[in-house]
């Protein structure tokens, strides 16, 4: 039990040591003989948890969905209005990327992907602002797919433009909201005061 | 005079080369020998021209810079309203990327250094809000600033959402102003409409 305890924690410390430096130098230049310096694993170690580095980033895209999936059903759950719960969810989330190198990885390492996988917020988006539409909370001629797509974009383009800063990210993000909401919604101004 | 225009030619196809290299397989990746081959040009012909793939990357971006400069010149003389000219740039730089994979090489060069470098449009975003605020073409209560980098995160949200095929940029693009400027211009249904 202790030993499947410390087996636990050693492959948990392997992908925050891959995470940390998927976070800086990117997965091209991650370099296995870099994690490992960074947890102080050894070679053996490492391979009795994983085959390679690409399965580490399957763990971590892994992860980052499964939180993502915990965290939006947590959100859908409480019972808001749709366009709060995009707001909420997306803000959320963020806050969490701040803190969480992992999550950060996780999302960096799904979005490389955007194309040919997905990083889960394109069915979110097209989800909550249908249910929106539904709802009669998108003005009239807001075109419900479009606005949708929109979202997802502003999200994106987000998250890029502070690359350099993931600490500004739920910030810019209450931002985008606040200004983008009042145009789209027919409650957007109260939705978008009840950010942050 | 011939031979200038022959070094002239040789050095406009290994850039070509190196976009598309850069353009399917990304710039890491991307790697000397195979530009070569797609340039059928020896690596002493290379050396004569670049010291290296960074210098190609370089004169890329360098190429992308002026053809923006230009392109946004072109418009601003238009004349027309700020948004409008926002709309129409965005659009026609959207449908030139398209075509042309220097710049489409180019920007991605350019993006990837967002935070540290720029692609220039944080400043033509910045620009052309803060003038549509001063013509009043916002509307009450619209922040200029925060307008600007919804715009800015919008236009790189978008680009990185087609990556996987550039052909629908100009589209999607055109459709995310649709969507946006009724909301934060108070003529922003008509700039809408013009676009395309």
């Amino acid at each position: 039990m202790a030993q499947q305890h410390r087996a636990h924690l050693t492959r948990h410390s392997i992908m925050v040591a891959a995470a940390e430096e998927i976070d800086e130098v990117g997965y091209e230049a991650a370099r296995l003989s870099a994690i490992l310096r960074r947890c102080g694993t050894t070679k053996g170690a490492f391979y009795f948890h994983f085959s390679g580095k690409q399965e580490v980033a399957h763990a971590l895209v892994e992860r980052y969905r499964e939180h993502l999936a915990e965290l939006s059903t947590r959100w859908y759950e409480r019972g808001q209005d749709p366009l709060a719960t995009m707001v909420g969810l997306t803000c959320d989330t963020a806050r969490r990327l701040e803190e969480d190198v992992l999550l950060r990885a996780g999302l960096s390492l799904a979005c490389n992907h955007v194309g040919t996988e997905t990083d889960g917020w394109e069915f979110l988006f097209d989800d909550l602002i249908g249910r929106a539409a539904d709802h009669g909370l998108l003005r009239p001629g807001v075109d419900p797919a479009a606005t949708a797509r929109l979202c997802y974009a502003v999200a994106v383009g987000t998250n890029l433009l502070v690359a350099g800063d993931p600490r500004r990210l739920a910030a810019r993000l209450e931002e985008s909201w606040r200004v983008l909401l009042p145009g789209l919604a027919v409650d957007g101004t109260r939705v978008a005061a009840a950010v942050g």
